[in-house]
């Protein structure tokens, strides 16, 4: 990893990329979450859903705070990747509390694995604001009870979730893919740090299996 | 004021009614805050727009933790305020972005001087968690730029946008005016206090007053 220098501007345009795009898919995944405690059935809940989004709130302001530090323009940088949220947003739309419950657990999962991947390819500085970017302090954990009992009272449930989770994976991976293909300096990133296809293969692999994990726990087939 | 002991049940039910109201009012106005920033058209408009609904998230678990550090259970005392803003919000769904921003400022706006003027009826340490959780440190400012922008590039917003403003006053009192009706224990500290019919008319009074001068900041007739 040579190029891990910030003044190197095909580094610093991957950098921007990384953090832009992870900005960005918090600012969404905060309004998605706001939107979905809507749907919660009780103050609890509806209270728990909503720190949830709060804290990808919270983590975005420190990124875009770390951006403007270091001479990255926010919007800039986040700009790209409005289209690609709004997309897996519009073709993930829950279609009640316990959807939306599941996707904030799996699809959020599934991206900040992604994050986590990626962030092996920058300098020191970068990865240690994206790993803090991607802590959420175990405050998903009270999805796993929720949707396990949601599956006790409800028979259907576990066959519809376990599909809802196939197409979260599916649809985060192709709007991954379709980033990828977009954003030169991201697959620069990849192909500048020496990883082959192989590399890549195994890194999704990775992200499925993770995903199985993340299902299992809710006591879903993946 | 004799009845300011917070070991008095009456008094005790009135200072749970104040605080659920208000942190209810608090988590509703965040969500939907958050959904309404989703019709923002530039990423800095969204961004100012997520804060001020964080904002609200943020004192929300603040009125949260004082009422368990006094006893009062919060989802408790938030339950019976549902159904009116349930109802209030349904009303007044914004039609588009530039709505959406004068109902977080003018809605809002009536919400908390509400909150004010009964503060002026409890003790120091509801009054000084109250006051917190009312203060938005000049955070929605940004709206009365852009709404005067609007206004200036389409012609046919100005009349509009003051229905509209009028239309959230009128809902705002008529939810108001029905939580007072139904909560005894909000009713009880106004008379326990000595409030006589003059004076909520002059609290009335004052709140339209507050009302004209923040449509009038926005360039709006009131």
């Amino acid at each position: 990893m040579e190029q891990t220098s910030i003044e190197d501007p095909t580094y610093r345009a991957a950098v921007a990329d990384l953090l832009g795009v992870l900005a960005y898919g918090e600012l969404t995944a905060f309004i998605r979450m706001a939107v979905d405690s809507d749907l919660a059935p009780t103050l609890s809940l509806k209270s728990s859903m909503a720190g949830l989004a709060n804290t990808e709130y919270v983590q975005y302001t420190q990124l875009v705070d770390h951006m403007r530090g270091h001479g990255i323009d926010p919007e800039t940088a986040m700009a790209p990747f409005v289209v690609p949220f709004a997309a897996y947003h519009e073709r993930t739309r829950p279609k009640g509390w316990v959807e939306g419950l599941v996707k904030a657990y799996v699809g959020d999962g599934i991206a900040k694995d992604f994050y986590r991947e990626m962030s092996v390819f920058v300098d020191e500085d970068t990865r240690s604001v994206m790993a803090h970017a991607l802590d959420d302090a175990g405050q998903a954990d009270f999805v796993v009870g929720v949707v396990r009992d949601a599956l006790k009272t409800d028979r259907t449930a576990g066959g519809r979730l376990a599909l809802w989770g196939r197409r979260l994976l599916g649809e985060a991976l192709s709007q991954a893919q379709a980033v990828a293909v977009e954003r030169d300096p991201l697959s620069a990133l990849l192909v500048g740090s020496g990883v082959d296809l192989g590399e890549v293969g195994q890194m999704f692999t990775r992200l499925t299996d993770n995903h199985q994990k993340r299902m299992a726990r809710l006591g879903l087939a993946a």
